[in-house]
């Protein structure tokens, strides 16, 4: 029931893919409907329920590094089908909610362990199949509030393979591990304009853990084609976080790499665009949690430094759970899905 | 709906402000009404929806220094003024129940940033507004289990701050982190008369991470004037906090400075007097949580010190939120709220 | 009601007990149904509400060590005893509910603090009782989903009072704490043929925290005199534990003391015959969780290591909620309580 909500929710926006993004819908053959479903899956993880989008997402992880463009069809066609053979909800899975995780956890694979060992494709496949019970747990869960899962189950399971990764010598090809105590912040905090641009775009890319701004720029205009409202809100997060970690003096190469931002980005589209209705009091409230996610985002990290984890979109998780399941006490702001 | 029944359960306490108290109640202006929210808001750091102890707390917090005064009531005014303009239903904030978590966030800034930067002040006035999110989401999933929030969005959010605070420049204005792994006890554990009767008292102020015993004296008498017999728990509290810490050999300067004994100081009035009905069986349940809460202060404080966080009052709200949740299984025990 | 279900739950499964465990039903007098009751404490650490059960698993534990034994047998007698004395329910009493986790629990403070110092006895009875309100605690928060409490109340006790123990000095009798950062994999990963077989027993026997072959084998014993089905699965879930952790490259020496599959043993009685009904399904599903939890394990202890706590059977604990709670989104699952 609860998990039937959460896709009817994100369901309620696949009006937003419009005339073009239909015209990619292969949904005619079986086959066809799986491709859509996985594209969908990628595009999810923007809150995009649009095969189109996936296939612009598709195009950056490929520009990034073709390992990461597999590792993600990878993550993404693993979880979707998964879902399938253990009888997941129909609509779950056309509205591309079963394939979102998957495709984070396969990108997180090739970049936290070493994407040309077969080990790695090993462990990101099998990591992709547990993704779909994780989705189910949390959505059965969270769905007691009314809650989706957003990218906890992503977070839960890639947190869980970062941390174990370094006690497997088949895994781990790294000499060392990463655990280390949290450092203060060094190095200069002044931003140029060149940090601007690119942090402004890394902070999309990041989402996907891509560190390069071009990338970036191609998300940004998969979430365009697909919805020009979220398109705006992720701009407008972006740039909230930015300005956050400026006047909190956050260190310019972090704000440069999108390390601080990638969070205020998918909560200010999801607050802003996705679970509340979009008026000036949800974009506000949008805003705040975007700098609130901005803050969490060192915080989370230094409480996994110490294990050698990684934060994530821990911070969004965060914020976004806290902030919608806190909605129904502020009468000015409503749920998207009635 | 669960929300109003924390109200509820909490406000049924405000028949004992007794005559005195409601002297000062202000609430003949609309500008009054407000000064009385903030007043118990501060007051409900220990259960008490009454703004003359709201006023004794805040003279032992002045007495203390100016800054954690000044801090503690623009915590509790931002947080109470948030719920205002976030529409909050009025029987929390009549209550106090919008105050007290943004009071001690306030105060936190206070103690663990630089109270004399500019920068911990707005820290301060943006936190104890995030606050108030932070409490509708854990009053709406803990009532659930028809749960009070207690200090949890206090523990949280001063959590998050104090472990990102060291990864931003402009609010960290300390040359390291405090990050650090925790060590094994070391110093004299016997406790002198002086050890004792400061532990005492210093049990109660570090309730408002105050650590001289004339603070917590004042704190005391604050409580004595608004409940007599969450008084008396405080006390019994203290008591069994310093004869836990004895008995299992802590540190004789942690105790007298108090950082073993505030929790279990909460935990007594919590499942003593507040939230249970007082009789023979809830003050023993409450004195072996106290017990607990006083094993569980330095668990806490060793799981955050790899990532420089505080233990705050997590022992206490997690003592207090198991004890509680625990009570319906036990029939000799009876709920304050029916 | 949710607390009864899963009495009923586990209770349906004393049908397997057989003619022989009734055999050993002391339930003729008071004092008879009361150890009894101990002693299918002792043994519903591995799901069996059999009191034959129980004085095999002692035995072993007395095998491994006279203060194993009695650590055992206290912490059961002192969890189920509260429990009287609180009025818990009579169903989880009898079938032995209320003395898994404390019996654990007794068992812990033995093993990690020092079993020979009156002070660690102290120590086990106060913790073995408040393991009652814990329990209470969990039944009721995870029974709104129709789980089970698992291990979840000895791993949260257990926890607690070891990263609290060496903040104590008449507990600890350690001159060092043993808090440090994780460290990368070492040492060689080819097993021999003694590796193999010493670790599958020490799988089970790891479940009580004993590492001798030979206890984990008269566990073994004990498993299938009071369930061949479930002895099966044990069996399974040990195989499945050494499979991946070879595969994986888990250090040859951990894999021999049994620390990579204690928890996969756990999960694999768990899912495949206890509260999922048997079948190809539900025993693909338990071992998949068997992987998984094979994998966290050295997940919890890198989370646990920087703070000086242990995993415990957290891994299990943590597969087995989340592979239980997701189930119904499974339609091919079947819950065993119908």
């Amino acid at each position: 029931m609860c998990v039937l909500r959460e896709a009817e929710m994100r369901q309620s926006s696949t009006a937003n893919e419009g005339p073009i993004a239909k015209g990619y819908d292969l949904s005619a053959s079986r086959w066809g409907r799986w491709v859509t479903e996985v594209l969908r899956g990628q595009a999810q993880v923007d809150f995009l329920p649009s095969a189109l989008a996936g296939v612009v997402f598709s195009i950056a992880l490929f520009v990034a590094g073709w390992q990461f463009g597999l590792y993600g069809l990878i993550g993404a066609a693993v979880g979707t089908g998964t879902a399938h053979l253990l009888g997941v909800d129909r609509s779950r899975l056309e509205a591309g909610l079963e394939g979102f995780n998957s495709c984070l956890v396969g990108v997180a694979c090739a970049v936290f362990l070493d994407a040309d060992h077969l080990s790695t494709l090993l462990v990101a496949v099998a990591a992709s199949a547990a993704v779909t019970v994780v989705t189910a747990a949390t959505a059965r869960v969270l769905g007691t509030w009314g809650l989706p899962t957003f990218t906890l189950p992503f977070c839960l399971t890639a947190s869980a393979l970062t941390v174990a990764a370094p006690s497997f010598r088949h895994v781990w090809h790294l000499e060392d591990g990463i655990a280390a105590l949290p450092r203060t912040a060094s190095g200069p905090t002044a931003l140029t304009f060149t940090d601007l641009w690119h942090a402004f775009f890394t902070n999309i890319g990041e989402i996907f853990l891509m560190p390069q701004w071009y990338v970036g720029l191609i998300f940004l205009v998969g979430i365009f084609v697909a919805d020009r409202r979220l398109g705006a809100l992720a701009c407008a997060g972006s740039a909230v976080a930015i300005l956050t970690s400026w006047a909190l003096g956050a260190p310019a190469d972090q704000v440069r790499e999108g390390l601080m931002g990638y969070d205020a980005v998918l909560v200010a589209m999801a607050l802003g665009g996705v679970f509340l209705i979009t008026d000036a009091w949800s974009v506000g409230y949008a805003l705040v949690g975007a700098v609130t996610s901005t803050v969490l985002s060192p915080a989370l990290g230094a409480l996994f430094a110490p294990s050698g984890g990684h934060a994530f979109t821990w911070p969004f998780v965060l914020v976004a759970l806290v902030f919608l399941v806190a909605a129904p006490a502020f009468p000015r702001l409503r749920r998207a899905d009635g």
